[in-house]
């Protein structure tokens, strides 16, 4: 199949014109996509690359999955900002490990998710290359009034997440060995690792309070995450509680594992971390918990004293040092 | 080297503030890049990757021409919409076969030809990768009126190009063998391929004229963009000649090549492709050697006709088939 080929079998598919979302000026087959941005909003973009081998492995996972994670992670990050999406270019590294069949599946699933957030896939490249691997750019935009970054937390904010931590990790763990499990723990370990939802919605809504500080997603784990906020802020934190998803829990029992470890260091869940003023902050996880059927997970503190420390009910506290996901190590 | 500390050494190359664009709201080390775009324009995005092992070699080229090459494909697909670059975010895949300072180099490369076009680097993605590869997105703006599509050409328009062809296909060629050549020749051929310069004042200066309808640039080689210009304005086109570079015909002869294939096929030279209105032609040609220093260069008609014919003087006429880049091919 020759470029040009496949670009017009991937045309087909992210072509349909998206509903709800802004329909681009120009868009595939020319040499840029082409968007009137909002006259009201800053613009926000985000690159998130994902290899095969790495990120994903082709010849064990399902295509569609990995193009909905890949998807995932590039909106996780434009939720993270407060902003909503609006477009995204992928570049495809297209190897002798994938086909047509295998693309044209992990298309449907960028496409898909793509389209649930109203955001139109307009362009991008497609390069041979030994590995595989998938380049996403989202471009979005946000209220300059309501755009959360990673620096605005102050000691004695409260640290929360927008919901528990480890499922991920969980599925992960389900992808490397076979355990004995009741099927609604295994369905919601696998669905955490394999079609992750990125928290827009949520992202908006904490945006729009003036008592959210500071917000970013949780996505390389929340000792790294929870760091990265706190250091950005010029403060350190004190880790008081690590909110375990059930699926974690789960898993971790059936494998021996530790459920605690999964939700600290895990990654992946791709829920968002915030920095909410202490005095609001149960008013704004009621008003959550209300709007979005679940709690806004209180995880801590940040503090003047720099560093990180973890201090639950039941463990002996110590200092914490960041295990999440390590782009370099990894 | 932890992915911190390479973000951080980044960072520092990066962020020193670009003269001339317009500084960014956020960038490196938050979630997603942030800026305030123009009220006035439209905005623009393009993609473009490159694969160690298929578009470059780290082990043979200059990890510095690397970084220029990759900025130049993404800052002429700017320039042929007739857009001016604004900001870009890169990802970059990190193999064993590149060290640390390969990776500084490599931004000081893309950094160097950014700044030079006041782009600002905002942001990005690295991984770890099996071979290494750069993956740049670049979001630019331009007027509404100036927009450049490439399906804006009509039969009877002229087919023009901003250069002439096929020196970085000679380029190419003294990275495979060693030749006898002058020395202006060589140097020609070597900063052809090696640092590529995009055609932004070149793609702004002929979008202002309402007598260009169509433009897109000749990365992939004259006759397969020259092809797509055509298809996506629904006409067929003739070329009527192929302007070759001089450092083109003196490496081909040396090397035994074909220089007229060179051109018309080698790809990679970034010049633009543009159609004219016929009676505006020679009017704008002239000025565009006024200000450029160097012709407007004529290459032939688009037609009514679907397809592409080859009708040069000295040579049989014939059907002409797209011989340049394929990117899954390559």
């Amino acid at each position: 199949m020759t470029e040009d080929a496949l670009i017009a079998a991937l045309r087909a598919i992210v072509e349909v014109p998206v509903a709800g979302a802004r329909a681009p000026i120009a868009g595939i087959g020319d040499d840029a996509a082409v968007w009137q941005p909002s006259r009201s909003h800053l613009s926000v973009a985000t690159t998130d690359a994902l290899v095969d081998g790495v990120h994903f492995a082709s010849d064990a996972m399902n295509p569609r999955d990995v193009g909905h994670r890949a998807m995932a992670a590039n909106l996780s990050d434009v939720a993270a900002m407060g902003a909503r999406p609006v477009l995204a270019t992928i570049a495809l590294g297209v190897s002798d490990a994938i086909d047509e069949d295998w693309i044209l599946a992990c298309y449907r699933g960028l496409d898909a998710l793509a389209r649930a957030n109203r955001t139109s896939i307009v362009g991008g490249d497609i390069v041979r290359a030994q590995a595989a691997f998938l380049s996403i750019t989202i471009v979005g935009e946000v209220r300059r009034s309501n755009l959360k970054r990673r620096s605005g937390g102050r000691p004695g904010h409260v640290l929360a997440t927008t919901g528990p931590l480890g499922a991920s990790r969980a599925g992960l763990e389900l992808t490397r060995r076979s355990l004995d499990l009741d099927d609604a723990a295994r369905a919601a370990a696998e669905e955490a690792f394999a079609r992750p939802r990125p928290r827009l919605a949520e992202g908006t809504w904490l945006a729009a309070s003036g008592h959210v500080h500071a917000m970013m997603d949780c996505s390389d784990g929340l000792s790294t995450d929870l760091g990265r906020l706190a250091s950005a802020s010029g403060c350190g934190a004190t880790v008081e509680s690590v909110p375990i998803a059930p699926a974690a829990a789960a898993v971790a029992a059936a494998a021996g594992g530790d459920a605690f470890d999964y939700a600290l260091n895990g990654g992946e869940d791709f829920e968002l971390l915030v920095a909410v003023g202490a005095r609001a902050f149960s008013h704004l996880a009621q008003r959550f918990a209300v709007r979005f059927g679940r709690p806004l997970e209180r995880v801590g503190t940040l503090d003047a004293e720099p560093g990180l420390r973890l201090r639950v009910p039941e463990m002996e506290p110590r200092d914490l040092k960041p295990r999440g996901w390590d782009h370099l190590a990894g």
